[in-house]
């Protein structure tokens, strides 16, 4: 056993414990406080899990997972991006690429180019397996909002319109979630916790 | 689609959002605050999926993690069990066993099972990823402890005595990583922040 090998691997879990400090904008579903990037990849995973049936594709469920529970592991350093942020881009910026360079290079070489290669597929949103997870991305805040009376769209005044765009991305993993979305979304603007400008 | 069936799915997803009010005894790596089990879910998955190749016997890593992602949510229902207790034993009790119950009876009928039955699987603790997953369960609040001034074994007054016993299912499930844990064990006895009785 190489013990400079098990330390690499010590320290990267080590690290990654500060996803548990990274505050998202949305409220867990109950609504009292916000959620955390780690409990966010732990429910992401989950509903990959339980959900994978209705996938556009037939997806590789371990692929899926993996992905989810490393997605955010970059905003250790570069920070969360809100979801319906109209300027921001959170899309694999420079500064993401630098933090998963330092984060994932605490690993041995070979695992840091595996987690960095699947990081990268699901940034780039090509593959089934990464359509399906962004969708699950995207589908959760519209859940945690619908239970709390409009979360972070009735907070931050984000209209109907500018959820529609960016939620868009569950299209592509999932047709069957994309039209309960849409449901969702006609009770919650008929329930009046989400508007149309 | 059946929409019962999704509706049941998202019945799931929303009542497991409460494993992140479930408090630990052990706090984070950076000690500021208690884990909660959604977060040590997600670690402990993290932890198997970068330490696998520690295990004793070659696991599927698909089951371990999902092993760890769903562990605890039983907790919702029974609470946690605090690892170093002498008297309360955490072990599939009855009231595990009606959590387990009531909260994957949200899913249909098939995922139900499905999920029960890793679940016992974990629980029993027989087989090569069960014994696997368990380790990375005792492993956790070690490497917590150590990074944090001696955790809930300073916090609690748990001797070595009880740290040993308590964690000897790290050997089931990979030597290489019992062996480096009692490295962990020595370190922190000369440290001072583990005492034997």
């Amino acid at each position: 056993m190489n013990l400079e090998h098990l330390a690499k691997q010590l320290a990267f879990i080590h690290e990654i414990d500060k996803l548990k400090y990274i505050q998202r904008k949305t409220r867990l579903f109950n609504s009292q406080r916000n959620e955390n990037d780690a409990e966010h990849s732990w429910h992401l995973a989950m509903m990959a899990m339980v959900l994978a049936e209705h996938a556009n594709e037939k997806v590789d469920i371990q692929k899926v997972v993996k992905m989810l529970l490393i997605h955010d592991i970059v905003e250790i350093d570069s920070g969360d991006v809100f979801l319906y942020d109209t300027t921001a881009n959170h899309t694999n910026t420079e500064a993401e690429r630098i933090a998963a360079e330092r984060i994932f290079g605490l690993l041995p070489d070979q695992q840091k180019e595996e987690f960095i290669s699947v990081w990268e597929e699901f940034e780039a949103g090509e593959t089934a397996e990464a359509r399906f997870a962004k969708s699950m991305d995207r589908l959760e805040p519209i859940l945690q909002n619908v239970s709390n009376e409009g979360g972070t769209w009735a907070e931050y005044d984000v209209k109907y319109e500018t959820v529609i765009k960016k939620s868009s991305g569950i299209q592509r993993g999932s047709q069957i979630l994309w039209n309960h979305t849409q449901v969702l979304f006609e009770e919650s603007i008929e329930k009046g916790i989400l508007k149309k400008s």
